[in-house]
């Protein structure tokens, strides 16, 4: 990553807000080890293994990160060196729990645990801070991580285009004959070759394989006349991830496809025509199920509307039943409605939006029309 | 896979020795959600995600798997549907949590929970179950999983000697006037080529890079006479890991380098033959830790000696001081002393080997003399 880029996306100022947001939600401290909160703070894009890596942001003391030995150059050289923050080494035989808890401000009360902590790890904290609860960190970083800056939204612009240009070769890799996995491991292998740096997941779901959302790949052979839903992702180096569904038809599609394809268009239209600031994430999950309804088709959508996306491709917010937590201007998200008819074929169509100021914008650009191959 | 590895890999009655060492840890019930632990149970490769998928396998009890709706026929169609175990499946808008905790059977008492479970799911099983200690399922699974069958045998065997081929073509891509990057981008291609379904790690640490253990790949251009360590692993389609060392040298290297390769390939010969049932893992570090020291390079040995691996690339038994659980035959672990000069140059010889009934298998044949290309 060009250094300039890295401090716009991960600026050094966030670690204050990280603390301020600590203190206010009435944490000891917030404890980090790699993964995308310790990205989003720090920017260090660390290795989640068995020796523990872990930024310490107490409410009301210096924040520290501690490292294994082996790790300290790489720490040093990661974007986390800019922060002047002290890094603690650790060697192979020491306790580095038992050091996180000596060097944390004494006293009780809460402390907050990165998300997604290894179990194994959150329980030898826990054993090294009697009388300590843990909390889900996510509760304290969710508020920022929500809505994201400019140079997210242009990280999640570069990421949509990226796999934007993926979607435009597929036409080109699905034929009758090849066989899902062929044209997956084609596909993922453009993933690469259009900048992301991690195929996150490759979608290619045929004839009735289109029927289970979350079908992968598999050894059958693609038939004329089938449709094919391909949901495919990575991750960019900027860390932020792509997602994007098109579904296509390889030759002519059955008839009652067609009739339900473009009641889907109609609904993912007006799910994006639902979001903007103030309105709530069901609000826009029903703006595509009702629609749906309507026609037919209810029980066939069987899934949430959307998630959110940033450097996680499933993060907060769920646009989906029950959440009633208002939109606002930056948070990012897929709109990404079904119809699955079981043992026949489906359909998906997702694009990554973010809410602006006055509704919002589209990540992803390739045509939402049928694209019969 | 084909069906029959998957059996043999997999065995169904493992979920029986599984209920077994739960009942005699004392625990109630075993939380597996997807990672190593799911699969090495199950074989089910399922992906880590914000919904809930989860085995419970109660001491005393039917064990069951609850699942998203959406990912009920991926469960159906993996290894976990031979098992003939209940299926739970919920809905978007359930609390699969509560789900878990009002089908454990009654009683208070310890649960296990995966080892790498995110803590914001063991959170919220903390939550579902008031009065519940949790402990790391871990220990429960540790004994199984670090005495591998005949089938995990031939597994790290398949995937050693995929990793093999790969360090056989490296002195083809590395030479001077290329970057680390250039020639880490060519060696991935390469793991899965050969392959393997994922690239885990590429480390080309050249020159004075080699002298960090766990540099990865930089812009940094090779030059002659540098010494590279090429350290590199991905894991099968099976599951199981590869996890190779070879060290390089681009023209003639400088004469205390290959004064100090010399010492290592002696100690990395040292540690292995030091492998036997009995022995401890701290007795085969020392072996290697001994000879280093001798010849006047302990400072600069700065790790331990080496880590388990199957289907994760570190897991149990650590080969480190203060280890004194012995070792057993099927235990697979790494043989991986270093030599790392600050600012200078480093070395380190990696193998894969297998404890026997009498001694030692290695996983890589790969010739460990000095590589000079």
């Amino acid at each position: 990553m060009n250094p300039d880029v890295t401090t716009e996306l991960y600026p050094a100022e966030r670690l204050a807000r990280v603390q301020e947001a600590t203190a206010d939600y009435g944490l000891r401290a917030v404890l980090l080890t790699p993964g995308p909160d310790l990205r989003y703070v720090t920017g260090y894009d660390a290795i989640q293994m068995e020796r523990l890596t872990c930024l310490v942001v107490p409410a009301s003391a210096d924040p520290f990160l501690v490292v294994p030995r082996l790790e300290l150059p790489a720490a040093q050289a990661s974007p986390a060196g800019r922060l002047g923050i002290e890094m603690v080494s650790w060697d192979e035989t020491d306790d580095p729990f038992a050091l996180v808890a000596a060097r944390l401000p004494a006293g009780a009360g809460r402390v907050g645990v990165a998300d997604r902590m290894w179990a194994v790890m959150s329980l030898r904290f826990r054993d090294a801070l009697p009388g300590t609860e843990q909390v889900a960190a996510g509760n304290v970083l969710r508020q920022l991580r929500m809505r994201k800056s400019a140079a997210e939204i242009d990280a999640l612009r570069e990421a949509g285009a990226a796999i934007d240009r993926v979607h435009q070769v597929v036409p080109r890799l699905l034929r009758a004959g090849r066989t899902e996995r062929e044209v997956g491991r084609d596909i993922a292998a453009e993933i690469l070759a259009e900048g992301h740096s991690v195929v996150d997941f490759v979608i290619v779901a045929s004839g009735p394989n289109g029927s289970s959302p979350h079908h992968e790949v598999s050894d059958r052979v693609i038939r004329d006349g089938d449709p094919v839903v391909v949901d495919i992702g990575g991750t960019m180096p900027s860390g932020y991830c792509s997602d994007e569904t098109r579904t296509y038809s390889v030759g002519e599609p059955p008839v009652r496809f067609r009739d339900y394809y473009e009641v889907l268009r109609e609904a993912q239209q007006a799910a994006c025509d639902a979001v903007r600031p103030g309105v709530t994430p069901e609000a826009v999950d029903a703006a595509a199920r009702d629609l749906i309804a309507k026609a037919g088709y209810g029980e066939y959508f069987i899934h949430r509307t959307g998630h959110g996306i940033g450097l996680e491709t499933h993060e907060d917010p769920y646009i989906v039943e029950g959440n009633t937590e208002p939109l606002r201007p930056g948070m990012a998200f897929s709109i990404e409605p079904g119809i699955y008819l079981p043992a026949e074929h489906g359909a998906r169509i997702e694009d990554i939006v973010v809410c602006t100021e006055d509704g919002y914008e589209r990540m992803n650009l390739v045509d939402r029309g049928l694209h019969v191959i």
